[in-house]
């Protein structure tokens, strides 16, 4: 029976791979990884970064996996639905071919298998076409990342966390703690002027930025500071945390 | 300058340490240990297990550290307030007698240290008695254990979670989708019928439990198993996401 790892690889530093991932690492014979496009290309590099250093014998391969272009128009449910079935195809495709019967894939997951991916949901369909067994290994995820950087608690004492994305934090607002994910548009300036924020961005990277003040005292410079980075690696990924 | 590492060792499976973890362990003279109890004894073995698997020069010391008792009575946060203040106090005063003025600490905290943990609050406190330099290094939590385990999603695309506690969903009930620890007393039982629920308990140890369904069809029968598992074990620690 072919095997299939979804490995969570950590959100940034090489170093926060479990001694679980390590082992499920050494284990595969070959990775499947979805090409992301140029601009992201310093991803690309952490995930084969991370084979070199942490595989002690490198006979692994790497199989490109092309990504279907998603529908730009048309409902955001609906679009992304439709490009997950399009990517099963593919990847089923892809393990028929490129694995053995007895043969060890993996797919590297940024951060935590279980975080705003859609491996496991498309793995999920992969599996009506091609049968495979698979487990899942947690990885530290940017959540993790920002809290471990700026050296503070996620929650405050018995209080709950939300996790959430920049959309929905501009079509809901905020209550009590909430932890900010893929906003592209600095959502957080739309928040009272009095609401704490603790922002990182390229977190565990050489590149890693961190700040943290109030959105009234810090929000436009760290507008700037942000549209700077963006234009500068041409790509930026950030998160914070929010209390209102 | 002294040292203090706060170190994120996973929540259960010794393989989830991290590659980081593995460095400051090994860089640590001293792991100062909160004394939960017998009880959790089991909790305790694991740190030990730890310590001993992936450090290779075995030249540490353990030192334990006391509790204080936590007032049964009087307001829930005050309480807690007043407790990490004595927890602060002893804690700066094993840190100076125990470590030398270059010396290595490091607090090993379940899970992440972010997550309803109290280390990185009381270290703050501790800070105000004696100097020390710290970092904080991120491990696997309970909630990655959880969906790894059952190979699911946190979230549905594009949605938030919230990251909850027993009480809170009692006085607030369930909207979209919530994981919920520190709950002694089944609070899924009061969520409607139709709830899906994925629960575990014991993640990552040999003794893991995996349950998933509705709460109308498998409530009752969850409530059992964990109260049988709790009277067996002397002590329970689970945690599970619910989609409304
Ligand atoms: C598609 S989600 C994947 C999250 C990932 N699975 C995890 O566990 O962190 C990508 C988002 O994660 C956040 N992110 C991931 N890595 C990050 C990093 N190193 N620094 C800052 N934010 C990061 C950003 O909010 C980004 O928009
Ligand atoms: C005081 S909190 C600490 C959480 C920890 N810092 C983390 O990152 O997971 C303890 C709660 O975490 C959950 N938990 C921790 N380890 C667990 C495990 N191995 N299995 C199930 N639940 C666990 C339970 O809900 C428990 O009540």
């Amino acid at each position: 029976m072919r095997t299939i790892h979804v490995i969570g690889i950590g959100a940034g530093d090489p170093h926060y791979v479990t001694s679980q991932a390590i082992r499920a690492l050494g284990d595969t014979d070959v990775f499947f990884a979805m090409n992301k496009g140029e601009a992201k290309s310093d991803l690309v590099a952490l995930r084969r970064e991370i084979c070199q250093r942490f595989i002690v014998d490198q006979r692994y391969r790497f199989v490109e996996l092309p990504d279907p272009q998603r529908a730009a128009d048309g409902e955001y449910t609906q679009a992304v639905a439709d490009w997950h079935h399009a990517r099963a195809r593919l990847w089923a495709q892809a393990i028929e071919t490129e694995l053995g019967p007895d043969g060890v894939g993996s797919f590297l997951a940024w951060g935590d298998p279980s975080l705003y991916d859609s491996t496991l949901r498309i793995l999920n369909e992969v599996a009506d076409h091609v049968e495979f067994e698979f487990d899942v290994i947690p990885g530290i995820t940017a959540v993790q990342a920002l809290t471990a950087r700026h050296r503070i608690p996620l929650n405050d004492v018995g209080e709950p966390v939300l996790i959430t994305t920049g959309r929905q934090l501009r079509s809901t607002g905020l209550a009590g703690s909430a932890v900010v994910m893929l906003d592209g548009e600095c959502s957080f300036l739309r928040c009272p002027p009095q609401t704490r924020i603790w922002w990182g961005a390229y977190l565990g990277t050489p590149d890693e930025l961190l700040m943290s003040g109030t959105v009234g005292e810090i929000g436009e410079t760290l507008a700037a500071l942000r549209a700077d980075a963006r234009a500068r690696h041409g790509w930026i990924m950030d998160i914070y945390l929010l209390r209102a």
